[in-house]
């Protein structure tokens, strides 16, 4: 049993962070806080907790929190993750942040696409990209967790396992992405509102998305060499759910041995219980993984080419979930606890 | 053939008036003007105007929008009108107001509901309440037109007939109304975001909507007495359009004559080609009106009760189309001008 | 430790109830069976639920699943469970029958409004209403529990403390109810596409639909006089959700003892975990029940009426949520078990 | 002035040609027919047409058409079109065919795809694909006009530049293509029900769909080589729109000259009234166009590649507007006649 606090609970993600920890039978929560809405019971604010929890939100006090917490998520916008990482982690407390604060491992990246200073270079060489599926021993005994992007969460796993051998050409990568509007948070912007997302469809930051340098840096990573992707996120008009059809050019010499993708996208992911690789032929829908922490993929080769197309929820397997998992693998509690 | 200009292009409102008067034969569009976007071209700021109009934003200016029109449309948000009108008024300038700067005569009432001092109350009282289907003998001759509220309109019209005739009990009447949201304009508010809209229901400013006393005025004036309907709207989570469902009981006196309240509404609206009557039984969706200027009307007789459904766009027959039905009045065009 | 069996499992309302089951600690899912779909793996029909179920859909034969169960949850559509519930019973085993089979005790109602013949006349009269802030102590120890209808439910709980205690006037209860799009289940009827529904709203069966008995008839029970009150159902774009907003007068005599409304609903209420009564001026939304058993409440007096808004999942504490907290309470299981 | 009928008037698309028809100044709508609605006025199956039409639908009968029409428009399912299609060319009559029909030259392709046997093979030949901006010239004298598909359209009009002038390498040619629902009509089918819909969103007929054929044929022919495209189409949960995410790749020789791709859209349809280009940088979303009939085409270069996005309204673009537009054409009236 551990207690854990979370920093930012009233967003989106802080929410699903909530629920999520409510139910877990090895975790206390022990206190939530927010800058925006602190003193007031967080039911009143998400009145659809009410008879669950009866925390109230607290200004986020690093002393107050390190007293109460084994490990604190951090729930905020990013930017604002590095005011509390350093001082969470000299406290000795394990923390996962589900910002893009630590994410990036090329400073000078982080600040072309983020816009900001980073202030706390110095725990990022540390920080531990949560993806359980490619990092899993590191993050068991991470101290800090940079918790994967829900864009980056879907395009990773669904081109890994040919990136990994050597069977993608990597100057062939296309992610075409669509995202449910959650993945936006609750900020206040016109491009938000419902009249103007119900009913429309667009892309948007086409090549200049945030997240694509974050796909680049740990696609590059696996294949052991520079990759830029092509990367197109949509604005899908639904809450939840992203789904990624990506279009990869098969290498020369990989074309004889390709044999069975498919059975390579399981023996990759064997270990991973929130991936599932769905028959040929059949392709995962956003209904299937939504309120799930799972990642679906399908699979096609088309000639020269393979056509994969993953969806995960990004509040979940996205976000809250996946630091979940992360929480459940650092502490050695089941993978699924909380997330079936 | 008319000169006319719009205030305030481009919100929603702006954006269908400027679609109108496009397409009106008897009518120049001469000049749109916008406190937010002057110097930009309009179609750069609603791209799917591209190739029908080639106007710039102008900033507001008096003067410049009097050498241009005959009439002007103020397509504001409440209380900005007021700031306009006088000097319109005085340049001898006909006026069509979509604000609700001009509709409440009780200026007591208009600020207590929208929480401002009123400027203008000089020009209130000669302002004419543009609803035809009730007012077009004043709407011919007048001024400026206060043109009605979403909300009011279709509630107006719902209950009219019944409540100018004496058959309803006047302190019976319910109006269960639910708009689309584009009824709440572009604003920044979180309860306009998408991902709180969508997938969401509920009602919102129960019996305490600025429309209330709206309602209550016209209906009072049609029954010679003071009465309070009862009004509770609701959110819908589509773009266009109002659906209200109204529960009228019906006097005492009026029990055995009421005969055929079908027949009495269709008599009532004979002359307002906008509404159309149901068959008996049936009742209008959203969909029979949207994108057009009509007002659909369903009844049903429930022993000593009726329940009225009606439905219209709450952006055309509840502001721009309903504006430039008064323009039509006004200037003798044919009254469907544009409208069909 | 419990095992359970559903027949018609994969409707909408049969999906949840696998979801509920699945994570019910004191219950064992042993058989599930599906008029349409035997022989097939249920997470193929419903890919979200691979990785957590490994059944397999039976033709639904009544020895085999007497041979698994203790009780026995019926997901069937209107008039088809009245097949399977007497074998069951005489089989010895409890029975919770979602359909309407066993919820009107006239049977000439029920042919009325389902168009057929009552083939059980002989367990109607045993059948329990399965509404528990009502019939608690009648569930406990009941062998066939008619599980309410979506709309019955929110609409009985939201008047009952005023029916049952005489403040409302039986005579002037109107029920303006909105729900969500699953209430219809898979039907394929051209009124349920996609491209009709999405962007609409209406009214349907005005004053006409098979639930307005059922209502009555609860309600009358309660007052202890035949009641009639005015239904009106609308079809909403959305999936999830009903909110039903109530217009009650309060009878002559009540109107000086009334007193705090509000109380007199948390006192009627106070044995019911997942009825909650909301603050004073506060009215529920759809997001605050969807994914939740909970039933949510607001109130507001207005003179000599009463409005009542309430709101809940339809394919939770409408359907298969309510069922299975029915369970609970017949088992003398914790009743949030699997709810919370 | 001409006079013209629509058989199979009631689907979404004969709605929609019907209501341009209604506004053309050179048409005089005389007749409707429909297979399924015989002896219904229009305005009681489609009651947002009351008042501005008073046709009744007929029972197709090709004497009776051929009496009341110079032109004919079919806006009937696949494979009902070839029935009425050759009585009509036979009376002398010119015929805009909406369906797949004649588009698909190889007799033995549209077999395949449509899994039926051609029963016209004769006047596929003659049959001009009726998409302006390529085959003007030939719609100018053409008497059967195969209109073309909606996914054809906005893919074609993508790529067609670059393939016209092999800038495109025909073997990279990938379409990742999204729309809305009534792309596929009012057919009765679960995975077009709302509650299977809304908040989802799938890929579809991965690259086996029926439209897949029509856009190789088309590009094939403008390449002068037999190009096979990617082509991977999704559902949108919108009602109206397609947006296409198009990934090509340069060839190497044109890498040099390619210079400004925007300039060679611009040129390529500087004739075409309908196709609007985007500024650099700016990509056109789905309410630009709907609504309209334009086609808005966005291009950004990417290295070796290029991302063309293009969007345009499925029924009118993509069905009814361009019938329309190429009956403007076939009849020398203005090109954006009843279309602006």
């Amino acid at each position: 049993m551990i207690n854990v606090g979370i920093i930012g609970a009233t967003g989106y993600v802080g929410e699903e962070l909530v629920g999520l920890l409510l139910k877990h039978p090895q975790v206390k929560l022990t206190n939530i806080s927010s800058r925006s809405s602190s003193g007031e019971l967080f039911y009143d604010l998400s009145p659809r907790f009410k008879g669950t929890i009866t925390l109230t939100c607290d200004k986020p006090d690093i002393k107050k929190i390190c007293a109460k917490s084994d490990l604190v998520f951090l729930a905020l916008p990013h930017t604002a993750s590095m005011d509390f990482v350093p001082q969470l982690l000299k406290a000795g407390k394990r923390v996962i942040d589900l910002s893009a604060d630590y994410r990036i491992k090329e400073t000078a990246v982080y600040e072309k696409f983020y816009a900001v200073k980073h202030k706390d270079k110095l725990n990022i060489k540390d920080a531990v990209y949560g993806l359980p599926e490619i990092y899993k021993a590191k993050i068991k005994t991470a101290k800090l967790i940079a918790n994967p992007g829900c864009y980056p969460t879907v395009s990773i796993l669904s081109v890994a396992p040919l990136v990994a051998t050597g069977i993608a050409d990597i100057k062939s990568i296309i992610i075409d992405a669509k995202s449910g509007v959650t993945g936006a948070g609750k900020k206040l912007a016109e491009g938000l509102l419902f009249s103007e997302v119900n009913e429309d469809f667009k892309a948007y930051k086409v090549n200049v998305h945030q997240h694509g340098p974050e796909i680049d840096q740990e696609i590059s990573k696996l294949a052991g060499k520079k990759i830029h992707a092509t990367f197109v996120p949509h604005l899908l008009p639904v809450n939840r759910g992203i789904l990624a059809t990506c279009y990869i050019k098969k290498t020369q010499g990989s074309k004889g041995k390709a044999g069975d993708i498919l059975s390579l996208y399981k023996k990759f992911y064997k270990d991973g219980p929130f991936v599932r690789i769905r028959k040929p032929g059949d392709f995962p829908r956003l209904k299937d993984v939504v309120y799930t922490n799972f990642c679906d993929i399908g699979i096609q080769e088309d000639g020269e080419s393979v056509i994969v197309i993953a969806a995960i929820d990004n509040l979940l397997k996205g976000a809250a979930g996946q630091a979940v998992q992360n929480m459940n693998i650092m502490y050695k509690f089941p993978e699924e606890a909380a997330l079936l």
